[in-house]
């Protein structure tokens, strides 16, 4: 999918040093906890948004200084306040180091309860990070749902310009009949719709960009939703972090272009992955099974 | 192309009362004047950027009050300050009647001199207002260049929610190699690129939105674009503006969505329209031919 | 102060139905929790930011949607994960009813650990919500400085244009040698200075404003704050937010001009009343005394 | 007027290598034109609004990439398509070099009719580039009235951690009776009120900043406003642009705050300079005398 080769693992953790980590809630629930983890902090970042019905906290002080204190927590609504206190606790706030954490959401409580979350499960998460990336319905996406099917995690990576430009989405947005992956057509699904979507993408580069610079590249994961088939429904959350491994910020804008289109490509891809993930059967909160996306169709067309 | 059904005429002339006209230069270079006129002014409208690598006048006072005070013209880079004063005196601009005018432009350079562009060429695309509307290389759009191809005025429409959605872009986007279109694969084109695009996309609706319903509205063609291709190149000005054609403002948020749908439909349809559109044959100002969409591949696979 | 009436209390809760409430940190630690309830809920609103270094949740939702779904809560940085949480629980969410809560910090770190506020605190703080709106190092500005003087709660109010416009904030920024009240001129503090400050302002009014409308309201108690010294230094965080209690939407922008000049001049006087509030004696982390600020010499001139 | 010590000039050609040229309108209107010129271009610059009613073209492109590639013109409102039109061509865009310049307005139709600049207006404008600055009824200020009085061009610079920071506004807002200058109180004004103000700020500064530090202070002229008493009225046009000298970028945000602090006391000190300028004596256009502000009160209390 698309014009740029991948990087090694097809993975967000092809930026040398990111490692990402997954937990679910420990009470059982449908929910959990995804960490994606800068090799260094404070790291460079900027945020863009498509549309923000969404919390992603430190959006405003990245928007002013342009850096993040903390990684990156991705959870269902109703954790973020714990994951954000578990964040401060974890990663050294105290008196002397004023802390706001990076949290950002979607919406799974058709699945889970997402106020079960505690501290210990994001402690978990945060063991457990490492440069492999397990998808699907796995960490902040297990109870998330996208085009219908059953979503979460996606990640995938390019190459470009000397660089590595990785994507990993927590995806819980998407009409089904508006899905095209594969050739595919689908019909819309059944039953009552799940609670208004979102998907929080976040991306890492190791290519030297300002904070502007990374406000920029943070939307074009947005724009690769937009290409699988999101219009940014009126109550999706389409909500993009961007940051650098990199110290310096030196990288010319007349360079950016494969930059954002290996960001746009890969998150697209991402999407795909999400859904295609092995996954057990999972049930939502009204009983109904949570349906999983048809991939021996797509696979042998 | 989409889910949902197109208007009568499939522009944005759909919408009732909003008119659109085009002129090219009398100085006979491939630059021109396209004119959308709402039915009554001032109107309700918001704008919206994805890279706003462009000018679009207006945009700031946009952002504030939310109304437009003038058409909106769409030119050439360089012909925005001889637009933007034309439009002052063709409607009524005088010192009991302050106005600010919105002038949209996209980078024709490499095949017109929009330098060239009179007051006179501004008042023949006001006179040709009609609901009729050319596409391809006309008006604003005669001297633009869209994956590669030639590109210029695209305009397309859908019914949602019992409402009109309506789209006219200035297409001067895209890398030719990731045009999907009709489930043709394109190579790169040869030659030097051109300098680097931008897209306009205007928005009519004849639902009764708010100012910050607008600004939301106006974003979603600019996600057809993506759909279509686009990753927002670092130098490509995509950047959108919504208007409504009601004095009213009591639309419910939770009836946006199938709106947003029609827009970003619209808009992926409408690149395709300015593809595809019958224009002569044109040179650019190296002297080499300017490509034209290969219509007969698309239309009988 | 100023050219326009106070409303009869002369605080926020002067718009009808608003009301306040405070508790101090149970664990004995100079911090605190501040909740400013609208009378019904969703409330439309609006957030504007001069200096973004700080946290405002759910400002991304407010953007979008012009909405807040739950109370006002203010707190020490570190606190906010814990009252966001709280919140949830005390105003109804569960999966049938998802909620993001809006709190806003400043960093009182100096004074207090924020750590240690729980959801007890939280708790006690919406039960005292009433009329009566306590100011100065209480509540969520217990270990507040402002122009390095105790700081903490100020609020006051305005009436224009028949409507109140009320101002509360929770003041922890400023240099005390650009401190011009009463005619005073103050010497540089003595010592460190305090960690870089910030101020969550919250405007109310019972106009019927728009969400647009909201979000220019709720910059120019910040414009307040200008006028009475704050250049808006590079770790302050200045963030405004203003809700409306009407239902309607119906208010033209051509009157809005008194209602801002009511918010600039309650802004202004809400931080010499957070000034020149009574409060005990205060020790700083360091162990030197919280100074507070000279009431007398500006009360005798 | 503030703590900081001003520049040799206290103007904002204090910055090495910025100067300004005004030209009066040669149709005789009480209109103009007024340029500042960074040094050399490109510039890197950023740019802020408190309240955009108004415009400032180039406005998008300098959010996206960061840079100025033309002067700086103000003008008239009218006149911003002619303006832009005369740098375009004045300033070498032809269709090898595209270029988008800076025009902001504010809007003087009381006093002049700005439709009857020409480009030799803005020519002539240019040939007076150089490092005084005239004050007050000049330029683009030729028609501005601030606090109803005659305002126009007011100019102002400081120095801070080893940089400069200058400031010049073109100065059209305020409601007289909020003025404080100089420990007087003024009634409100007679007869009709102008038609409602702006106030454009160009800032310039030799510090290394980044283009998202630019924005930032771009911001400070305008709290200096709020400061002199502006409460940024509903049809304001308050917007600031500041750019640097310097090619690098490397300036840490922990030294901001004094830059900061120096933008927003040399705005309040233009406001004061474009006041009491000397001027000759003014009529509007309905006859009526353009007071003046009271100077010898002022000075001699």
């Amino acid at each position: 999918m698309g014009l740029l080769p991948t990087g090694r693992r097809n993975a967000i953790t092809d930026v040398a040093g990111v490692l990402v980590g997954h937990s679910q809630a420990a009470s059982g629930q449908l929910t959990g906890v995804t960490v994606v983890a800068p090799p260094a902090l404070p790291a460079r970042a900027g945020v863009a948004t498509v549309n923000g019905v969404g919390e992603l906290t430190k959006k405003l002080e990245i928007d002013e200084w342009g850096i993040i204190q903390t990684a990156v927590y991705l959870c269902g609504t109703h954790a973020v306040g714990t994951v954000y206190h578990a964040a401060v606790q974890l990663e050294g706030g105290d008196q002397e180091h004023t802390l706001i954490p990076v949290v950002g959401e979607c919406d799974d409580s058709d699945l889970g309860d997402s106020r079960t979350v505690t501290v210990d499960d994001v402690r978990e998460a945060r063991s457990a990070l490492g440069p492999e990336v397990a998808e699907g319905s796995v960490g902040g996406g297990t109870g998330m749902t996208c085009f219908d099917f059953a979503g979460g995690i996606g990640t995938a990576s390019r190459e470009a310009d000397g660089h590595t430009v990785g994507v990993l989405l927590m995806c819980n947005f998407g009409d089904r009949e508006r899905l095209t992956a594969g050739g595919l057509r689908f019909d819309p699904a059944d039953g009552a719709p799940p609670p208004e979507g979102s998907c929080i993408a976040v991306c890492a580069t190791d290519a030297p960009l300002s904070a502007l610079q990374l406000r920029r590249l943070a939307l074009r994961p947005l724009l690769g939703l937009a290409r699988a088939g999101s219009y940014a429904a009126n109550g999706s959350g389409e909500i993009g972090l961007a940051f650098t491994t990199s110290d310096d910020q030196s990288f010319p804008n007349s360079r950016l272009s494969p930059l954002f289109a290996a960001a746009y490509e890969a998150a697209e891809e991402a999407v795909y992955n999400a859904l295609v993930a092995d996954r057990p059967p999972m049930r939502k909160r009204d009983g109904r099974e949570h349906p999983t996306f048809p991939v021996d169709h797509v696979r042998r067309p």
